[in-house]
């Protein structure tokens, strides 16, 4: 299996690609059957909590499933389920009725300002039916009988979602969390769904130091019944990320956890400052995806949220033009790559102390300097040496040591790794 | 009684036009006359220091009173007090005398970079004498001997204050002060006592949680006196502002506290900042008026101060140009309004707990949700739900997620209290 | 013996013209012959310190000596240590060879983007040898043979520094310390030995109440070795200064300590923030001149560095421009007058407390304030008595009062001096 980031992007994008006519929602078979597909590249196990099930403040939900709905005028079909998911308002209760526009008129929702897109929209938990559809099509609808159909169920069944833990030396874990319950929708969030998958196959290949636990559930009550079930484990993570919007040709963007400096803060901080999007980085703030509830104040887990350019702020956002025209292969390999070094530095950072703190230590006789001196900077590869010299002095992490001497944090743990192997430094 | 701010200004603006003859300063008629026309609107006790009464490092003055004051030339009035009380410097000692120009000289005062106004002038701890003219008038006069009178009299007497504590709910105090001591100056500080004067009245009109203590008092000498006669009392002190130039256009700007984060300095910095006056919040420096005493290291009470432009900022400061003309209603009910807006943050600031805090509550079966989401756009109000919700945790109190947030105070205000009557938070 | 800046300015320039032409190393006679000269003007005792011995990490190396160096060709001298000692890398073995050009040229240095400047190289620790050359020079050298000779010899002997101990009041002490190891080089670091010199005449010339430590000592091993024969003793370094690159036209530069808020850090900051230099204060870096070892982990001395222009980025550092053009007498004065102003502020800095700190003192009748009060702008001093009776609350020092007011220091010392003078304050 590759992991040319070429080849990466391709494989994340051909997945999208896959998923994306599957009529998602918070419970039901399209969710089982995204799972499912993540379960023949990933073994994540599907939990199945029951409808009426309580869940801290929430209760699950009667399952939805749904398997046509349209609207007709004169025997034809003028909104059809079957050419876009999104035509219908997600939970939509059951409906088979003549009506005139007038009667459904406030069942129908349009973007006047995008009217060739058709918005998505949901109905949870209020007993509702609606549809979406283009503002110009909306327009364009003259007076007169309607024929309303939406042949969904709402019937006791389960909420699902995928879990799966990738043990490390260390029980430590690393939570990586995306939500599933999106239709057809590709950047939010069959990107991150995507992106989380390499992750997973990246942290079965080789033997980590940290346990990585990843999560694929319907938003907010699946995070929710989530963390209602494992409520005495919590303990156990101690950094973590929700990625969402990964795909998007738009800059990475990391939204702090509650905490506002937790290693993964740092870490992500550090990451997007050596690519020069130092004021990409955010501070919390409690609405977006389900750090929302990681980062409620009863558990205020190290959580931040991962994206390219944040839910809100793109125009395709809960449109029908978050298709696959949206995503692309380079951007879900950058996504990808920026996440892996993330967890790169959550996995390598470490605190030293030197052997013998007095001065410096003569490096020249160690192989470590160069010989004829005097050139007027410092390669940096030096700078490294000597930074890790001066702060490894068991309050400075090699990440501190990295964001105060502005350098690289992977040569900052190179330049550690060859002191270590000369004894001058050691392990706090 | 109106708190339309169209009337509020007007009637302060009123207020000001009655006062601005009086020929007030730190003792003497005066200032009592100005205190007399207080109490027709606010119950303050007046309070008598006798001359001579030792407070803290210094002495309460003689009482000055003066009667005229003129310079006259082969039998012409060319100075003189009744056309304005800025003509004598304060506290002159009495003179009858005839002089020539060159003795005359250097009891006089002009501003030769603004050679029209005429400056005011004060000489309370020297005795001394001296006449305040314009420029142009002083630049005219020609050689020879002139009359001169200030029929004045140092003698003892006492100072004069006014004091008025309306009581709330808790015995904690908010401190108003403004200085009265001035004389035909409008801006400096009649503005102030217009407002405070306001402020009293709405104090009195409903119950409030907070105590309110006001005082209107010569500026130094008598806030040390205050501070001397009721030191045993000062931690009842838990906010204060001194008052000052409050009536002309500039915008309005406040000094923090000496502590610099007390509770006042950051209300007031959240008004300011809501009314996109960030830049208007100063750090505390120890002259202006008479936060100076309040804050010296030996109190350091919570006090900030409030003006527009403030003294020495605006070119009319203590002169003639400080007149009628340059303080209008609209400042004055701008001012007003501001003032209570911070007193409002001072009085509904609590901290709150979740009820229960594991992840978000489910608004929408409360009916603080819309039904059908997923637009672009959060409401702000929801916002703010969400904010309290994930701050409610004891350490944040409302002002502090409203300065988080970003949102107006009233509006997180708003939103405890709908989270408070669903039983979803309670006070900390 | 003047302080005329002028004067002092021109002093320090002729001595560096006086060292320009010796050649130095981190040892040997031309190390020894300049701390002799020094010794001219300040009684430092110079130590010796046998090759081999173990200092720290380090050994004190062989001592190096040299005589002459060429290359020929032809029977004509075309590299002659005699035109410039920059010639030669410093530390070459002796070497005495008919070569090729291909042979010779691994042991060649130059600078392609300074064709005409001669680079300054070392090889300290290295057993090798070359010369430095125009890289005009270089390109026109043709194939062929040529005639090498470094006449050195690297033998047993001794590493040499100088020490002087100026005993103040108190036996807590500031080190100054410049490194003496540099060839003809004038700014990096004759400027800084000329500077040193007189800063230790003026700690001798009047009672102090701080002792001052000078070091003359070669670059790292001097350091190194000084600091690891004083180990017990350093507790007594409350302050210290790295002196470097003091003579060049470029704005004057600090680097903080490594702890980064130490005394020195904050009076250096102080000093150049009133010399409008704020922006030229930078963080502790672990490169650059001996704060290297003085603020290496084992030590963490409060130890900064003074520069003009920092090492590395003037263009002519480490090269035979770095000659006597580029440094003058008045950046020389302005240098010495900066350090002084910050050893001043370490002098005078102390904590006041108020006798009584309850208001303001009455000033007026202690002659401290003006008599006509009343004018738009406080005079500085008014408002520096204003300020420290304010902040002598044994939390400020005058420096710390000084910056917050944003006063020159030796106005908040000289308004400290009236107050005590009139028992309106007394030290902590």
């Amino acid at each position: 299996m590759t992991s040319d980031p070429e080849d990466l992007g391709q494989r994340m994008y051909r997945l999208i690609e896959e998923l994306y006519p599957v009529c998602r929602s918070i419970t039901g078979e399209g969710l089982r059957e995204t799972l499912r597909r993540v379960q023949r590249d990933v073994p994540i196990l599907l939990h199945e909590i029951p409808s009426g099930t309580a869940v801290f403040d929430w209760t699950v939900p009667p399952e939805w499933n749904i398997r046509d709905a349209w609207i007709e005028r004169g025997g034809k079909r003028i909104v059809d389920f079957r050419a876009s998911n999104l035509h219908v308002v997600s939970y939509s209760t059951p409906v088979r009725r003549r009506m005139t526009l007038a009667e459904l008129r406030p069942h129908l929702f349009s973007l006047p300002d995008r009217p060739d897109w058709i918005p998505y929209r949901t109905a949870y938990w209020s007993e509702s039916w609606g549809f979406c559809l283009s503002h110009r099509l909306l327009e364009s609808l003259p007076e007169g009988d309607y024929e309303v159909c939406i042949d969904s169920t709402l019937a006791p069944g389960s909420l699902t979602y995928g879990e799966c833990l990738v043990p490390g030396a260390s029980t430590d874990e690393v939570l990586i969390s995306c939500h599933t319950c999106h239709p057809s929708l590709a950047n939010d969030n069959l990107s991150a769904l995507a992106v989380a998958i390499e992750l997973a196959r990246r942290a079965m290949s080789e033997p980590r130091a940290l346990s990585y636990r990843f999560l694929f559930l319907p938003g907010t009550i699946g995070s929710i019944a989530w963390l209602a079930r494992n409520e005495a484990d919590l303990g156990r993570i101690k950094h973590g990320l929700v990625l969402s919007c990964l795909g998007n040709r738009g800059p990475v963007t990391y939204k702090r956890s509650r905490r506002g400096d937790a290693s993964v803060d740092r870490a992500a901080a550090h990451v997007l400052g050596e690519a020069g999007l130092g004021t990409r980085v955010r501070a919390f703030v409690p609405y977006g995806y389900d750090e929302r509830q990681y980062c409620s104040p009863g558990f205020d887990l190290p959580v931040g949220c991962l994206t390219r350019t944040p839910n809100g702020e793109f125009p395709e956002y809960h449109t029908s033009a978050d298709n696959l025209d949206l995503v692309a292969p380079r951007p879900l390999a950058d996504s990808y790559e920026t996440v892996t070094r993330i967890l790169e530095i959550l996995e390598q950072d470490r605190r030293y102390v030197r052997t013998d703190p007095r001065g410096e230590p003569q490096l020249g006789r160690r192989g470590l300097y160069q010989g004829v001196a005097g050139a007027r900077q410092l390669p940096q590869y030096e700078l490294a040496l000597l930074w890790v010299l001066n702060l490894a002095d068991n309050r400075h992490s090699l990440r501190d040591i990295a964001d105060r001497a502005g350098l690289p944090f992977a040569l900052v743990a190179e330049a550690a790794a060859a002191l270590l192997a000369k004894d001058l430094i050691r392990e706090a």
